[in-house]
């Protein structure tokens, strides 16, 4: 079989820092030079992707001066008209300059915060101004190493009030924008405040608009706590949060390694796949990963290819194994369809149960205590068509 | 110095399987004889603390005859009585026998999920004639292996109704009863549905009665999945959701390990002592752990001592640390009081912020950027303070 | 395509805990029945299989009289001729039986030591009965949970002791067995000396018949810490040490999982079989797996299928990834080859390398500094292999 | 009880990047000016400190013309002459420029492979020069992201290559001077060579010249792979291979944190002196740390004396354990010291052993099956001794 060819239809976007990041880390030196903002969106748009996302400091630096700010974002504008590349969503840089050190919305320090505000304030209006519809905010530094110098609920009531002033503005100013939270457990600080789609989630229920904030999940930061990423995007879609998603790709608990999506789990990523494709969710398919720094250039475009194709391949094989009868047929054995029915029946009151004899006085337990699920088979069906030997 | 002896106004309580463990593991048999239910009442009483709690199984076994469940509950009682040790909390076991291999509340099969609901519903009952007002839930079979053997949203929807529907009950009869869920990551299922503090706070919210539901957090659960437990605690109790705690001990991501309190992360649980005792938690302190399987009987009473005797040296040492003027002092450098004032002024509005110049135009970020927050010197005062040397 | 057969030329081999398993975890009773011995060896040479290996307890249980010690045995014998299975490795239980809760060759109680030493001694007899070429050490319960509990240095010495032992007893009696240690990070133990392949390479260097011991590397162990298992087998392989392999499958770092191969990091699994296949191992491939609790009796032997299925689509993913062209070339741009290139010449001295301004005064760090490896193209290449989408 | 004051007799060394870390991290920039290495040294002479270490690019830059370098190394000279700090140890950096983006000793391209030879051997005269005795060599580079793309076995080839080269020279320089390998399981790599302690002292083993050859294990290192660094240690010191030693703290499975000494598991930080200090180590006690990001010079400072009273403290509380009566009551009532008799008799053969009826035929193994190790009591005697409540 051949790898399907990316298009935009198929909504692939890419961060400007993800083929831009040049390739730094705690102990080396970038390899790779500057990728212009222009360049990035000609060669996404000429692979295929539907969209490009950046944050402020990608752009234009973390403090231009007007100029070049509005000569940057007239270049993008350009390089998006002249290309059909879309800006879907945008991001404001709240971590790596000094004055985030101990966080933005949430640092110690209220002068910092103020600030912050301000600096998401202003990227909104740009969001807005490019046609964006989701403002995503990773809070990187807000959280703590030690655990007396952060008073946790004090600074989710700073993260309330940050939220709640963000939506009051988008609503007075009638903007079309949502906001989707991105968690992460750790790194760069030792415990991130909102560590996992849970944690934003719940958070998320006790703001002023909830239905304006939802999440953004990344792969691999689900993974960085040992959790199932499927698990976590069904449990935001169930709770109707999924505004974006970010893939990627990690190989277990460690640090935040940002592979191509599929190069880390490939079997969930097959899992995530299957649920995005059948469970309604229209949104961005976004690739926040970073080029290995033994890249070159050139490598850091097959690298943006190799995203795409993996997306596509998995999407085929997903479709493979929903529509072939054996699968099904397992599925069945399995009691999946099942467990979409109700556990009572349709107006059933719990007197109603605790008559039913049938579950109680007269269940015998060892009867389904010795059923055989199957599960182990279904898997096998599921990891034989992802190999593509079904 | 020397460690306070525990009394029933510390509110420490035991479940009946924790120093009725009889140390079977994955791969091993028993060490330990059974331990009665009275000598355990008694046992625990004569070292000080407040509360027994328990699973249906662990008092009468899961499928007793009449006759044998009601001497149990009466001895129970009668120990009660004879040493004034309360039932401050009931939980039912849905994971131990074959039947609920895949799931209670969300198994998928639809004759276990009722079979199930009415066990719950029966112990809560129970419960209830005993005087316990906290009633938890750990899902431990709720979950799956193999991402295409169970759809989570219809498995949350299910988990959901389970929910309502004791809810539903509680209300109707009366009870003063509320519902607490316990988190975990995994073990015994490969990934557990609702697996952090954040997850479960999340579902809770999209219930039809989220007063009666907050979480039960295990120090070590959160640990599993290499988050802070005290970040887990402290968004619980900003959520006004801690409705009961889990004490024990872990060392990493492994294996459940159900330490002893302080046997795992120590700093950590000075950090957790230090919260649940400044922030009006009152409610039971519940220690969930195993005496190892080296232990004899006699251990198991000198373990049961170490978790009373270590929580309430972390409490000395807590209340020291938080009286000493130097830490008042780094605190205060640090800036850990300041994070409770508003970002906004009283009455501020967006536009407000954005006219202030000290917030933006004429704010120069290198300045906090040099700000030193002291938070390892804060850290060393803590050690200092827990290993009593200040 | 369709999925290759299993023969006996395979060389695969289960244990008779694994299809034996009764499917009892630290939360829940057995769910299956006991799998008699005969059974299993029918079951599993009808499926292809080659070899059955086994505690000593699997067989006939912690203290046999003669009699049922002798008819076990006679069993096996018996079903091993009927159906051409081999025994090619045995090894013994020091871990159920509550005398061996603080370890066998290096417990606390010396009493328990020579017992242990006994009951491996008796073990090896049977083995070489038995034809049996490889005897597996899994020290489970050699460990500890409290640092000061284990002197791990006399453990340590202790472990060298019964080795040499065990050594010396085989070359004393001239028989054609091996010892492989099987390294654990943790589980059932909350610290397992020698817990991974390098510390029990590294502890077999130290022993008196070195060439007699070498390892026996688990998939999930070794990602139980973590850690790459390729690399682990890849140095064991180096060290002339891979003595015998166990495949299985584990989720990410938590409890012992023991899936079906393949039915966790099957990247990992794919290169995995990759080192096996082409690094000359000639031994039994070992499936040491649990098949899940929620299977039934039928489903346990779908489990046994599905290891040996997924092995050889593998090997034949592997194989085509080997013989293709582009990945020949993609692999020459990388440089692995060159990887195999001494880096001093034939003869070359530290003062020719230093005189070589080649390599110092006139080398530019810049130009290999700017070389794009390729990796993630030669990566996704194997993806596309792996899948069969190439 | 006040906190003992450090003094060059407790032989603490630094690493000149440790106070000297401008705390960039993979998402920020830097926070902190450089420190001059004339200020390092004089800050910690007047902390008590004893010794400094460096990599070459600390002291004088990646490619330094001969002036610079040769003033940077009079500067450390003459500081350290008016101070009396010690370079006890030297080092060289193979990671952070990008030639040596996929390794140095195993990069697939030989060229660099040979450089990074020079650069080391040029390092060794350097640290021969300054009386150093132990020359660190952390090969953070030598691994990878993508299974295909190292050759393990090969780049083990290379590896041994290179220590063997580096001994010989060693060897034929008559240099003072012995080489300790530091583990580390990951990051900056995906997967790093010599993951833990276990691997590098197997790897060790397979060298030219072993004797010349030990490990330099880093606490927050091993725990990077969920091990026990106590143990990981007390391998290391019973195969003679502790050379050298880098404290620091970790709080768990995650990126490498680098905190202080002691700020991460502090129960396990007790064992760890408790095991030096008894186990005759007489080399550095090197605190291989970062001071957090959040911290200004001041709190470097700061950060550097808590390393060293966290030691000392931690020295205090481990001699009074120690000595304390109940202490070595408990220990014997665990069978501590019985681990140290040798399981067999002096003299005794297998032969004796299987004729040993007490061992066999006589023995009940439900004696010691039921037998109170109490090591949870010995536990707790422990975490109370660290926590002065004895």
């Amino acid at each position: 079989m051949t790898v399907p060819t990316p298009t935009p239809a198929d909504r692939f976007s890419f961060g400007l820092w993800t083929v831009g990041w040049r390739a730094a880390d705690p102990f080396g030196d970038p390899t790779r030079p500057e990728v212009d903002v222009v360049e990035a969106v000609h060669r996404l748009a000429e692979r295929g992707a539907w969209g490009l996302t950046f944050h402020d400091d990608d752009l234009f630096g973390f403090d231009p001066d007007a100029g070049h700010r509005d000569k940057q974002v007239a270049r993008l504008r350009e390089a998006c008209d002249a290309t059909g590349l879309r800006v879907p969503m945008v991001t404001t840089n709240l971590f790596s300059h000094p004055v985030f050190k101990d966080g933005g919305f949430t640092s110690n320090d209220r002068s910092v915060r103020r600030f912050a505000l301000r600096k998401v304030l202003r990227n909104v209006e740009l969001a807005v101004e490019l046609g964006a519809t989701t403002f995503v905010l990773w809070g990187g530094r807000e959280g703590s190493e030690y655990d007396s110098a952060k008073d946790v609920r004090a600074a989710l009531d700073r993260y309330r009030e940050a939220m709640d002033l963000l939506c009051t503005h988008v609503l007075e100013q009638g903007h079309d924008l949502r906001f989707a939270i991105e968690p992460k457990p750790n790194e760069p600080r030792g415990d991130i405040l909102l560590p996992t789609v849970g944690h934003a989630l719940a958070f998320i229920e006790r703001l002023a608009h909830p239905e304006l904030v939802g999440v953004n999940p990344e792969v691999g930061h689900e993974q960085m706590a040992g959790l199932n990423t499927v698990h976590g995007v069904a449990q935001a879609l169930w709770a109707g949060k999924l505004f974006h998603i970010d893939l990627n790709g990690q190989r277990g608990i460690k640090y935040d390694q940002d592979l191509v999506f599929g190069h880390g789990d490939l079997l969930n990523a097959f899992a995530l796949v299957d649920l995005l494709e059948t469970a309604g969710y229209d949104g961005p398919r976004h690739f926040d990963y970073k080029p290995s720094r033994t890249e070159d250039t050139s490598g850091v475009w097959d690298t943006a290819e190799a995203n795409m194709r993996t997306y596509l391949l998995l999407r085929e094989r997903a479709a493979a194994f929903r529509a072939d009868p054996r699968v099904a047929e397992a599925l069945a054995e399995a009691g999946v369809p099942e467990l979409s029915e109700p556990t009572l029946g349709a107006g059933e009151t719990v007197a109603d149960l605790l008559s039913d004899r049938s579950s109680g006085e007269d269940f015998d337990p060892a009867v389904p205590g010795r059923r055989g699920y199957g599960f182990v088979r279904l898997h096998q069906l599921a990891l034989e068509h992802l190999t593509g030997a079904r």
